[in-house]
């Protein structure tokens, strides 16, 4: 692989994501040959770290994915990181990392690119983007920006975050990113719907009836609680992951699979959203808390959540489009937390066809993208005994070789900053348009509580979500398939 | 289950056939109840049985089976079994058998009903049906008749035998068994093919650009050179289970599910096969005899085999239909002995997409018929590692438990001659045809022989067949998918 030459600006990189995440994936890139000798990582965070240290971290970062490593080769690529220390907030701090930047310009001979990796709170992105801009941090070669979620938490505040960061870097240099969309079988979506003709041929109304989106969590809100209450399963899940997953799900087919033609079906899909309104939201939706068992909290009762939160800690809603190639098909979605197991999956229901078996069930594709990559397609066989039909899963699942040549999301997406390819991060305007509909959902939703008339299901830990959950169909032949 | 009052009458009771599949079927239907307090079974054959001792092999032959039974329950159904000495060129014996019949129907108040099994060398079928009109053999009640394979050996030679059995029972009471109509996944066809959208949906020309049924044996002729050699593979094979298979893959919707309406499908499809002239056959047609190995005959060397034999252990060939829901669609075939392994399983292959993948291979819907029942589809999916497209079988395989649950196909069978039910027997119409296609194929053989121009493709054991049956396809771009 073509190495590429970059300085790369880590803010947050004393933080958990960057130890996790982004150095173990900025380690394969090196293994890889992506980043070679012409690169230099500048770690950036309020504490008084060095350059030794930040190094040491780094290497710890790396051998606890358990990878196999070369420790010279760690210790090389563990060379090229630089600490500064940095309060976002101080406009003088700016200089210094400027500084740094463009001495390691130099001294790596980057050719003056510069990626910037906004890994903290997300309260100071626009702040951080505001003095990139003033302090003149960018360099004569590439700019990329990456910024993690949430952008916003409304379509105002978003707007607001946007124009700060357009202040220096133009859409093509905005990387906004989503961990989903580097997701193993999240990326082969396209690939099946498309490559497929037994599966493209039924990609539509016609035959689909249904699409259901699945993420569960089994954890609770931790010690996250304070945040939690600012943002909610909607925000936290559902503007974000599963719209984008929804997206690949629905859109129509691209001229070709450049980024401009894949985002170009993917606006013409967002811009005919159906946008709900209240009374969409009271019969599709269903927002819950999860409640206490005789051992752990409810989450009314966790640390930092107010008494009579209204946050919901699970949704369940509808979605539907005017393009694209599942027009007029009614998605559904839920997410929760405390919920039975971890477990994100899509299915896609088709349509019942009158038959010589009259008890035949609905055929469908069900792709599991967490814990394991699979997918299954259900189909109607004989009974072994006596007669009539019964369902058979024909299945792929990853076994344990594949699983473990599955990169990381961050692995995928970083490689896809370094390389400059936009396909799969988050245009500005599919992203307006995805906090509309959560505006109009809130909107919904502060209304009902206003009017004292919200209904916040309590549900049980470790089921499926609220029972109100299986009312929110279109239609009395409508279930879950996973339950 | 109701029971079935009837007196069986098995022609070549002590044989074979009757010992490994016949008596284990009929005491699985006991089991089941179909057959209870108002049945007997005399079997007859040549050599000087007593009651008893058939008695004693029929239990024998159901614990050879492996089957949990109980002694009881086996010593009474044994003690229904009754023993004629016969022989089946003589008159006066069939007296001795009807009389027995006769007393047997008054004990055990079968009331008049009979079932006669031809389960012998098929030289005598027609003998036996001429004696079993002339000396009344048949019951008041119902009569059914059930002939083993070959049903001749051309279409004048079936013709004759037809007539002979016509004279004494009608169109409606003869049983003509294919053994293969009882498997289990032969037997999920239609199931498949018509309750499942998914399927269902690409099951034309449209969709689906061949399909290649691949039956496989492992075994030589052993000790049936002599009777092999009046037969051969198409014979012996195509004519009778890889049309039965064809006709089930290639038949329009019946519209319903009754026997009758079934056979008016089948019949319409089979009315409607292109017969092949010589060219066809030069073209699409392959003829192989197995080789020798450092340790095992070739064909030409087995015993009762002419050293210039030009009979065919292996074919390979097409066959088209002109209605049905494969209309036009290529169908290839190959059977052969002492190929890799015993495997019988049938290839539907989609046409090839043009797909933004490049390199996207085709669908295919695989179904395993021997040795264990399984049905998979090949689909595209993403490369895990680097760009591109890989193939994923999507699988459902029986497991044990399933695999043995699954009734033997004998046993199915006869449960469908004593109900009555002839969906998966072969009409004579149905049966004629296949004749004339198989004649076809033997004709341009022969003028093939007698211009000195026969290729007798010499192919290895172990392998799937000559390479020569690479070549039989319609377009460059098909090939066998089982390779």
């Amino acid at each position: 692989m073509k190495n590429v030459p970059v300085v790369i600006v880590i803010f947050g990189g004393s933080g958990d994501l960057a130890h996790r995440k982004l150095y173990p994936a900025l380690y394969n890139l090196f293994e890889q040959g992506l980043l070679a000798e012409n690169f230099a990582v500048i770690g950036t965070a309020r504490r008084p770290w060095s350059h030794d240290y930040l190094r040491e971290q780094v290497i710890d970062s790396v051998k606890e994915t358990g990878a196999k490593t070369n420790l010279d080769r760690l210790t090389d690529f563990a060379s090229h990181f630089y600490y500064q220390s940095h309060d976002v907030t101080n406009v003088e701090h700016y200089t210094a990392v400027k500084d740094l930047a463009t001495e390691l310009d130099q001294k790596y001979q980057a050719q003056g690119n510069r990626i910037f990796y906004m890994a903290m709170a997300p309260r100071f992105f626009g702040t951080i983007a505001t003095h990139i801009n003033d302090q003149k941090l960018t360099g004569s070669g590439f700019n990329r920006i990456v910024v993690e979620k949430p952008f916003g938490h409304s379509l105002d505040s978003a707007k607001v975050l946007n124009d700060e960061i357009k202040a220096s870097f133009d859409e093509s240099e905005i990387y906004r990113i989503d961990h989903y969309l580097g997701k193993e079988m999240i990326q082969n979506i396209l690939p099946m719907r498309l490559s497929n003709p037994l599966i493209k041929n039924i990609w539509s109304s016609k035959y689909i009836k249904n699409v259901q989106v699945t993420l569960a969590e089994n954890l609770g809100v931790e010690a996250r609680g304070a945040y939690y209450e600012t943002s909610g399963a909607l925000r936290d899940m559902v503007q974000n992951h599963i719209f984008q997953i929804i997206t690949l799900l629905a859109m129509g087919e691209p001229a070709s699979l450049s980024s401009s033609d894949i985002h170009a079906k993917k606006q013409e899909l967002v811009d005919s959203m159906l946008i709900p309104d209240s009374e969409f939201v009271t019969r599709h939706f269903v927002r819950g808390q999860y409640d206490r068992t005789d051992d752990t909290f409810s989450y009314l009762q966790e640390p930092n959540v107010a008494p009579d939160s209204k946050t919901e800690t699970y949704v369940a809603g509808e979605v539907k489009f005017k393009a694209g190639a599942l027009k007029d098909v009614p998605i559904y979605f839920r997410t929760g937390k405390k919920m039975r197991e971890k477990k994100s999956r899509i299915d896609i229901v088709l349509r019942h066809m009158n038959n010589l078996y009259g008890q035949a069930h609905s055929n469908n594709i069900t792709i599991i993208i967490d814990p394991r990559s699979e997918i299954y397609i259900t189909i109607n066989g004989k009974k072994i005994v006596g007669s009539g039909i019964r369902r058979e899963n024909l299945t792929y699942r990853f076994d344990d070789y594949e699983n473990a040549q599955v990169a990381d999301g961050y692995e995928r997406l970083l490689r896809d900053v370094v390389c400059g390819d936009q396909t799969n991060f988050t245009h500005w305007s599919e992203l307006a348009k995805f906090w509309e509909f959560i505006d109009a959902v809130e909107l919904a939703w502060s209304k009902e509580n206003e009017a004292g008339k919200a209904v916040i299901a309590q549900y049980p830990q470790g089921k499926l979500g609220p029972v109100e959950a299986d009312e929110i169909f279109e239609t009395p032949t409508e279930r879950w398939i996973y339950e």
